[in-house]
């Protein structure tokens, strides 16, 4: 059972804009990449067949704030944290910093667990299916960011 | 003096994912390019010169919560909000629609007005100058969504 | 018949580098765009489902010159000319310009016609499906750039 | 003196498109962020400061033909060539493979040094500079591919 994952990614020259700094957005992408090593790290996909059907995570909410600028080949280090695991969904707490030290970002995302048809992408909520409730939990309290 | 925009955007090929749909980070470049069509529309530009200084918006929080997804050539309607206006940020509430009624998905960018150097890329936090001011202000309270 | 089609775009905030220009990846997607929307503009689409079977265009050759750069907010129109067509593949050339004027680039991209399977993603090339075949071909010698 | 690089890049799922695969238009990014690595490897910086000035590198040409698709979490190994060197620009091949094996694409891409007015953005093509030059070599001949 794992609830926290730690990575760092180096921000490429396409991610920046005229501002000369990451795109905002580009956040979002640091995020999800993290949630799928995690989910790499236990030996999962965040894409993956379970019982002949297509498992997926679309989000539901998203968000970021922002408290200082990445520049070019800059590194940045990603914690991602469970924050909260319900019966169907999965809220992930991401805190971005500067290597040893100052926080630039921190955003948080929450996943629902769904099935989806191939053809149509009709997408249906179901309970997180066993392989991947087996191995990931919510943070105890107390690690949690205020 | 102006608070709200609408604009429409046709779903690209290369902004949706293997999931078949609108990529979830794609919701805040719409969300900006809407912006940018809103100062556009005012005459102003975000990204303009002021009194010899260069005067940008870089973002400080963002969110997006998502309802139901957008697929490949699908077209979005997109509102655009002044929630709050202070001396030197503006926030804005964004709810995407599909044409003729339902909502996909409601987002909110707070952004703060800088000058930056153009060598240094150093950033400083400024009162919202004079010429972006006097066109831009919040919605009354009424137009707010709850 | 058709075998060309013009369009127009603006430079987003997004879609720029540091240096403060758009950045070179993002040409192919706006010459994606443009066969898209040339598509639609026949009735047909890029992703479209003929007699049950899922057909799409995936590219084998992309090729793009560049000869002055284009800022943010900077208007570009596209033309693309359908260069070649085979039994199973098409070949547009593309040129971007400003308005009113100078060439800023030009590219070409072949695209292979293909039935792909919705479960296994396998990809199959088959002969151009006739309501797509009645409606493209290629441009008369004397149109083509050399 | 060098004149090549290896490396690799996980396909991320935002890299992919509807289609289930690596969109055509990121093998450009993953091209340029393998030049980028070279140019750190040799502690360059694709857009650094040389007595006062910025020098950069604008793509002139870029090219890439593709014989299989990428999917989602597959590794591809990128291998890049420097093909050409002239006083003022670089050419560089690039082929992906599977690990262990089959090539899926090869690219390549012609870049120009410049350098830019951080102010006006004005580029203007110069020789390399020595502490670039004594560093990039281009590939002997019997190392090229045909």
């Amino acid at each position: 059972m794992s609830f926290e994952f730690r990575t760092k990614r180096r921000v490429e020259f396409a991610e920046t804009d005229m501002a000369g700094i990451l795109h905002f957005s580009n956040y979002f992408r640091y995020m999800e990449e993290t949630e799928h090593e995690f989910f790499r790290s236990l030996g999962l996909s965040v894409h993956m067949q379970i019982d002949g059907r297509v498992v997926s995570w679309p989000r539901v909410r998203t968000e970021c704030a922002y408290s200082a600028p990445l520049a070019f080949e800059e590194y940045v280090e990603i914690h991602l944290l469970v924050r909260k695991k319900t019966k169907k969904s999965i809220t992930y707490d991401y805190e971005f910093s500067k290597p040893g030290g100052s926080i630039v970002a921190r955003g948080s995302v929450t996943t629902l667990c769904v099935t989806m048809d191939p053809t149509t992408k009709q997408m249906t909520s179901i309970p997180i299916p066993e392989p991947i409730d087996e191995k990931i939990q919510a943070a105890p309290v107390e690690s949690l960011r205020s």
